[in-house]
């Protein structure tokens, strides 16, 4: 079914077929289609699909869409979607939507609910407790198989997943985890206890996502428990939200890698003021330190008058000592990120880097020699100042490189800040140094 | 258990305590330990561990383990190994391991498994079908559900999954799908064909993995099927797997965008000649065009040498530009890798970038010139074109920051050669002829 067909049937009014069409469809592609449309049509298909589709329709949609939706719905239609919809899906949206809604919402919420939706959304963003739901299987140790599988398909459709089960004592401790594929593969009259895995593998409420992702991606894992400081379960994060997860995390590096404050706002969807802010406060810090290079120049002014042919080679000294030092600590960063690299490989990582840099130094300097000798006519020991200057710098650069994002992360700082933007200040300072002081050495200045 | 108490049982050759402890660990941890101790404990422990998690073990461990222990295993064992590894993971390892040993393990398998064997190994790198596996639970439609469940019980252990079981016909052809849970709440009278679900996504055998990875986090799937040109089921992949396929795709992006041709090899494994040689061309390419920069430095060399100061400014000019076209490359080509940003947003692409960097701009030309005229004590007029210069290097470079990717996923390049490195290349020569000319223009020289 394509979406050119969909949008012929919405606009010949045949919504009789829409209908049918719509309801084989994944809600994800419904949710889409909704979106391209105009508000008012977009309300009036969906409240023609089936009230379980469409609550799953409207959890896929953009929190902008949602939003909008909200406004226009009326309090019983609003009751109804908060009401089926999966418990972290509710919170994301409580989350993002204006307090006056939230409100509506509370009120139709009974009591326990409301508590329990309040502390939901005290947990800090980016912890376990706010990628969470509330929907799993709970069994006990004393049911048989056969008890469990009649639990389950009595109360598995409102479960995110039912594929892990967890086994809990009467205060709600987690005693162990059993899958649904163990349960169909065992004898009907076992008990729980005989068959379940006690070697839990869990997080607490307050755990970073990143530590969670971290988690899942090791042991490949479709749900992962989270328990409080009492070691009570409180709730499952399953495996499809730790892939946004992935990607966001993947994504505020890039971010921070660039010289920007990470933001989760949608490029499209985010106001030129708001990226104007994410981006100028970097670029300004960056710009001041910059200044210290300018100093270095100035204070060589004499030389540089005497020989001005050296400033053309500034630029791609620069260049050159900035993106080598970026190819480093890039590597470096996300290797710390995805845990290949630790604090103790601090060493192997320094030797590495002075390996790499002797190699790629050597090459660049022979090509640069070559090139500025043969073709830019400026003379033996300028082509050959530039080309031990560009030698340097390219060592020193992936030394730095490689270390700062180590000694960040010894720190505690995010080793993802150690990037591009910084170490090009950072090797400009000192490939200038390198630069005139070498030329004043074999220029004799 | 902790992996010092682990180890002290090693040291102490409590193997019976040792034994015990493992089997109730995730295969996951075992590997880890196994691959910190010398090969040949390893291999005696290995040797120890009940035969399922043995290659539940084998198939966590890393390339290089793997390799060491196959040399040391008799044929019985790797044949006992290779006979129990799941398909996808065998085929992983036939792809690492050096010939002899590949022909090793094909003597041993039989004729059909060697046909298939060698179909796999023939998929490219990256595809769906290099990926995927072909344990799966496989219904028709005429089963009963209680004849479907009992299949599952009997073959489900050998299946890399149970979640999601794939309806075919007689010849293989894909029909439908049927989630366990489904199963498991249905009345065990029913059909397969009343429950299955028709409307199945499934991706190609030549599929980019890539692809497999954006349908897994649109619709949050635990399996998706593989079918080939005829539309014949061949295999499946699970979610585990694509979890690393999206790190594996983000970090392509990090190292293209920091300019080096991107490897799957691991930092710390990578020999230093192997990362060097990553690293040194996109670095040379760089250098050479570095050359522009330098040629209109020499085209100015009169106008800097009466000017002299003026050089002191170009590495701030550089660096700032460099990293506002950085900023608005990285989100530009990140937004199209996650399919936030299409080629039809391209307008709105330029307009944001428009608007963001005269904001950007402003700020920082403002700051810049208050800071060098009260600072640096250079007067007006040189406060005045470097601030000037400094607002339009800002402008261009966010535009041209903003448009190559899109350019480059137009021209069916890679976005992600359009990043940092090559901006700032280019926006160095622009901000150079941007400085002269203001300079010449308002200092009159």
């Amino acid at each position: 079914m394509n979406e050119r067909r969909l949008k012929e049937l919405i606009r010949d009014k045949k919504y009789v077929t829409l209908k049918r069409e719509l309801e084989d469809m994944n809600p994800v592609d419904v949710a889409e289609l909704l979106e391209s449309l105009d508000v008012h049509t977009a309300l009036l298909i969906f409240r023609m699909l089936p009230k379980d589709l469409a609550v799953d329709v409207f959890a896929h949609f953009s929190v902008e869409q949602q939003r909008e939706l909200i406004g226009l719905v009326t309090d019983k239609e609003l009751k109804h979607i908060i009401d089926e919809l999966f418990f972290d899906d509710m919170i994301d949206i409580l989350e993002e939507v204006p307090a006056n809604i939230v409100k509506k919402i509370l009120i139709h919420a009974k009591e326990d609910e409301r508590n329990l939706i309040n502390q939901f959304l005290k947990y800090p963003p980016e912890s376990a407790g706010s990628i969470m739901t509330i929907e799993y299987v709970d069994l006990k140790k004393a049911m048989t198989v056969r008890e469990a599988l009649a639990h389950i398909k009595e109360t598995g459709l409102d479960k995110e997943t039912v594929y892990t089960c967890y086994v809990t004592d009467k205060n709600r401790k987690l005693e162990g985890i059993v899958s649904l594929r163990k349960l169909v593969i065992s004898d009907e009259d076992l008990l729980i206890e005989d068959i379940m895995d006690r070697d839990v593998i869990y997080v607490h409420t307050h755990d970073d996502q990143e530590t969670v992702a971290g988690i899942f991606k090791r042991y490949g894992f479709l749900a992962l428990p989270v328990v409080d400081k009492e070691g009570r379960l409180t709730g499952i994060i399953t495996v499809d939200d730790i892939m946004d997860v992935i990607d966001q995390e993947a994504t505020e590096d890039f971010q921070k890698m660039a010289a920007m404050s990470p933001t989760e706002e949608k490029y499209l969807d985010a106001s030129i003021f708001s990226l104007a802010k994410h981006r100028v406060v970097w670029l300004l810090v960056l710009m001041i330190s910059a200044t210290f290079t300018g100093g270095i120049i100035r204070k060589f002014e004499g030389l540089l008058q005497s020989v001005v042919v050296l400033t053309a080679f500034i630029p791609m000294l620069m260049d050159t000592g900035g993106n080598s030092g970026s190819q480093s600590s890039t590597l470096i960063i996300r290797g710390i990120a995805l845990g290949e690299i630790e604090l103790k490989d601090a060493r192997k990582v320094v030797l590495k880097e002075l390996g790499i840099s002797i190699v790629v130094g050597a090459v660049l300097a022979v090509v640069n020699f070559f090139r500025i000798y043969l073709f830019d006519n400026v003379g033996v020991l300028i082509s050959l100042t530039v080309s031990l200057t560009l030698f340097i710098t390219v060592v020193i650069s992936k030394v730095i490189g490689g270390i700062l994002p180590m000694i960040a992360k010894k720190i505690n700082i995010d080793p993802a800040i150690m990037a591009g933007p910084l170490i090009t200040t950072i090797v400009d300072a000192l490939s200038l140094i390198v630069y005139f002081s070498i030329a004043s050495w074999l220029l004799n200045i």
